[in-house]
């Protein structure tokens, strides 16, 4: 076993990134003697598998070669027999595997089936990069609603913006880019419509030297007072808008903004408020597997009061702007007591530019 | 040259924290073949220099030794005028120095002298650690006000407390004991009226296995307004309290403070608020050479506001509490547009325990 194969195959699992989605990034690196035979990786919703691909290559003789996968292979029953046809036929000695398929419905498991052809599996290789980059599809796949990430940037003094309401920009180039990155992963981005209104953002994933694909822009705002010149309701081909509103929105508000080609999917308010874990729901039921909130502070209060978050990212800008009445990252009602505060778990930290970028969990 | 010994010359500087001000740290290591022959520090306000006793030791030859200063020796003119005969006399071969003394009126000329006399000097050894441990002391001898260092504990959402005011405890143990170091170092702690109000905090030292040295207590209250019962206010032979007031303050509670030990400084309200600049230019005078202000928010606001603040740590904590009237750091007016913000300089992170500690200068 050599732990570089299995780097390889989550390098090569993430180039699916932003286009497999609710299914899981899933790389594979086919290993003799030390040599690569074949590289492969899972690339767009509904291609081949990645295994089924790397097996296919060349004519060359496989007996006694090892194959590194990041994720116990997924899929029905015909494809899952299918590759494991392949893999013996191939005389495939060993696989390593990063994690298990949590899929609790599955109809193969693949590895059991290994055993009993007595090919030998060994699971586990570089266990947590592999959970943490199949994490939305592992919640997904159980839970159905989807995995949501919230990420703000905030200053040194805890602004999420100054008294009013200006927030261009508080993270550096640096940190603006890695956001990029969790735009590409995810499926839909969300924002609230006050951030709409003050920020004007496009909500769109630019990165460099990486075809693109755009999470769905979700905007929560209960009776759609969204100026129609907003970048956001400009929808073309490469972009869709979904607005959340109250179904007490007013037909006229419903027309225009779908005239501009957004869609509009309504829930019902309750005490003046759309509940998060309603909308979390619905999404999932439309096949969204994961939501990235940006903010802003009210939106934010929401969702962790609501309970639907489940990892955080902070950009900590070392700048300091002041004032009792500028915007706090995570607003709402709060809780009273420090001592019941959510404290995140597995934390890490990353120096990004001139920002620290804190990564935590809920669980 | 050997950093090594340089490295220890800091660490025994460091002993005389809290005991020397405004003096600076200054530790001293005589060296001859790469063997230490002797080590000392100033440890504290008016005895023995660091220099002049490391030289006293043994009768030993010392010809050919060489002398680690992390601060160019600092003195009178009879004072230094004896060290550099007893160098001379004992042929100290090489004199290694952190940095020079930047009083500006200093009578001699230390690293001159030596040059004269064929001793030879070597500046700028671990210079950056040396200039930052005795940057407080670099700082009040040019300007004759306090060096002023500000410090807050937040949650990852930018709070200091709940919305009731509650901050205990935000950070770690860990980080607390981190504290316990920086008011080791200066000759005053401040806080705000609220803070003494709110969390009825001891503002002593508290670190196991060193003496330990408390700053003085410096509570800003414009009416005296505090509890009598305060732990601040309990003044015994081991701690002191001043508290700045406007000169409006009533006679009797005058009366009842003074009476508890503690002692009041006024200064005039302008605009209904007591002047930071005027507060570190009084503190300056009575001869204290730092301030390190610990909260809560209403105070850091108007210190960054009055532009007196020099240093910044920033503890952050993985908690959330939400809460858009929770108590936000650096209080006050605060700027309008984000690219107006400060922006700290020279910054570092340090993890300590589950928390961040960011670090950082204003200049
Ligand atoms: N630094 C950063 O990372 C960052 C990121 C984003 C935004 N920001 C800043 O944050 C500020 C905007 O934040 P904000 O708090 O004013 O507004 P917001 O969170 O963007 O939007 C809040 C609005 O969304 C609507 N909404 C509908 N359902 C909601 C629910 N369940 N929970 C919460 N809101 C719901 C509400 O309007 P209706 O009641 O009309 O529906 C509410 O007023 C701006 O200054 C922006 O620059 C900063
Ligand atoms: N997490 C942490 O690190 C930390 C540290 C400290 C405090 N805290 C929290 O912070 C909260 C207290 O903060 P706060 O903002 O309410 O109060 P504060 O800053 O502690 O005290 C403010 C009071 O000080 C007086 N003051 C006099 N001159 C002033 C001046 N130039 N500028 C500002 N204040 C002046 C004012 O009262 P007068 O007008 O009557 O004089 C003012 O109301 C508490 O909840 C506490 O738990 C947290």
């Amino acid at each position: 076993m050599n732990e570089h194969f299995m780097k390889r195959a989550i390098e090569l699992a993430y180039l699916g990134s932003g286009f497999i989605n609710p299914d899981p990034l899933s790389g594979a690196v086919l290993v003799k003697d030390n040599i690569v035979l074949g590289e492969s990786c899972y690339r767009t919703f509904g291609a081949a598998s990645a295994e089924l691909e790397v097996l296919s290559y060349g004519l060359c003789d496989l007996s006694g070669a090892e194959l590194y996968l990041n994720i116990e292979p997924f899929g029905n029953k015909a494809k899952l027999t299918e590759l494991i046809r392949v893999i013996k036929d191939r005389k495939i000695e060993k696989i390593y595997i990063g994690i298990e398929d949590r899929n609790p419905r599955k109809e193969i498991h693949f590895i059991e089936e290994l055993k009993h052809l007595g090919i030998s599996c060994e699971l586990g290789i570089l266990k947590d990069e592999c959970e943490e980059m199949n994490e939305i599809y592992s919640h997904y796949i159980v839970n159905k609603t989807p995995y949501v990430i919230v990420k703000w940037a905030m200053t040194l003094d805890g602004k999420l913006a100054t008294k009013t309401g200006d927030s261009k920009w508080i993270s550096s180039e640096e940190s603006l880019r890695f956001v990029h990155h969790l735009r590409q992963r995810v499926s839909a981005i969300l924002v609230g419509e006050n951030t709409v209104r003050k920020d004007d953002p496009l909500l769109t994933t630019r990165l460099e030297g990486v075809q693109i694909s755009n999470p769905i822009r979700i905007i929560i705002s209960k009776y759609g007072d969204i100026p129609m010149e907003a970048k956001v309701l400009q929808v073309d081909e490469s972009t869709k808008t979904w607005i959340i509103a109250s179904e007490l929105i007013s037909k006229e508000r419903e027309e225009s903004i779908c005239n501009l080609g957004a869609r509009i999917l309504k829930l019902k308010e309750k005490n003046g408020h759309i509940d998060f874990n309603k909308v979390m729901d619905l999404l999932g039921r439309l096949g969204i597997d994961s939501v990235y909130i940006e903010g802003g502070s009210a939106v934010l209060g929401s969702a962790f009061e609501s309970g639907c978050v489940h990892k955080v990212y902070t950009a900590i800008a070392p700048k300091i702007v002041g004032g009792n009445k500028a915007v706090t990252p995570v607003g709402g009602n709060g809780i009273e007591r420090m001592n019941d505060a959510i404290v995140l778990k597995r934390l890490s930290y990353e120096i990004v530019g001139p920002d620290v970028i804190i990564k935590g969990y809920i669980y």
